[in-house]
């Protein structure tokens, strides 16, 4: 890359965290920008305008160019590199983690831990409470898919840590914010395990 | 492609008629199997067990390997085809609008057509029903934030049609079954005649 990329983000966001684990496992330094959600600063007409129309984080600036939703950001990243399987089915199998990522474990998993964790259960909606139990369910239903997956293999695709492992890395390993018990399955645990001995990894708080 | 792959599937979702939209451009033959999801056919043992363990279609079978997740199904038909553009950041922003389309859209604007036109909304849970608002205003913003995309571009990426388009086509043009009102989308509303112009399209119902 002939310019280092900006990251605009929110660092406690496992999704911001994503893009900066791939950066660090490839070993690419990243620009970062601070936005506190919590005040509403990726809602800013200036950032609406300039960053991301749908107001969200992270997003991955390139030049004058500009990559929002976090899977898409490790992808460009990653794109040529190791950490997306050269073979077909693989490549497919990889997007289908990310996918499922997206689909049925960030919604539940990710949102509870910020409901209970970053908002505060005494300040939730009637509406966003009455969506908790179904949430609880989804998530649990995604770690247990995760669980019996990860029973047989070292890593989600392959034999090797890639983007798969990373986009769900980084809202499971602090889903006990949330209210998920990691110790229901061990399977995760260990592979938790694995994803941090990586050499490059660093930790959210880095 | 070495043999014909298979197409477990719903006719009717949006999400299956997508890896038939893939394939149909660029000539590929599917084999199609259908499951009734309203009597639970994704849910048998046998399903969860040879096809999907997450309960869910369309999956894509490639000879005794399944690939879940629509738009990873479609990526692995379109690998290598111009429906996946050869720019790196325009590779990334395609995803970019793929995982749009799986968090922003579909949940909201799918979701909602499916509860009505499927369901009926006499029979949707007391829960369902007070998602109703929050996922009409989420579905609007998904669809305001097309139209202004679409404002100055032909397509979502680059000057041609690819896979993103084809993603957010498959429940956008059937949005107004959800109680969506396309008209209020002029840019989305040419949009989609562009696409039902490419050589090889096929509706829904095909």
């Amino acid at each position: 890359m002939s310019e280092r990329p900006v990251l605009h983000e929110y660092a406690a966001s496992g999704n911001c965290y994503k893009v900066r684990l791939t950066a660090a496992l490839l070993g690419l330094p990243l620009e970062r920008r601070e936005y506190d959600i919590l005040k509403g600063e990726t809602r800013t007409p200036e950032f609406l305008a300039n960053v991301n129309a749908n107001g969200r984080i992270p997003v991955l600036q390139v030049g004058e160019r500009f990559i929002p939703e976090s899977n898409a950001a490790c992808f460009y990243l990653a794109d040529g590199s190791p950490l997306i399987p050269s073979d077909r089915f693989d490549r497919a199998d990889m997007l289908r983690w990310m996918f499922f990522e997206q689909y049925n474990h960030e919604p539940n998993v990710a949102t509870l831990r910020f409901w209970i964790a970053f908002v505060g259960e005494e300040r939730l909606s009637e509406a966003q409470r009455a969506q908790m139990p179904a949430k609880r369910a989804a998530g649990d239903a995604a770690l247990k898919l995760m669980d019996e997956h990860l029973a047989t293999r070292a890593f989600f695709v392959g034999d090797r840590l890639g983007l798969a492992d990373i986009a769900l890395y980084a809202y499971t390993h602090v889903a006990e914010e949330g209210g998920f018990q990691l110790s229901r399955y061990p399977g995760v645990s260990a592979w938790l395990r694995r994803v941090e001995e990586q050499p490059g990894f660093v930790p959210m708080a880095a």
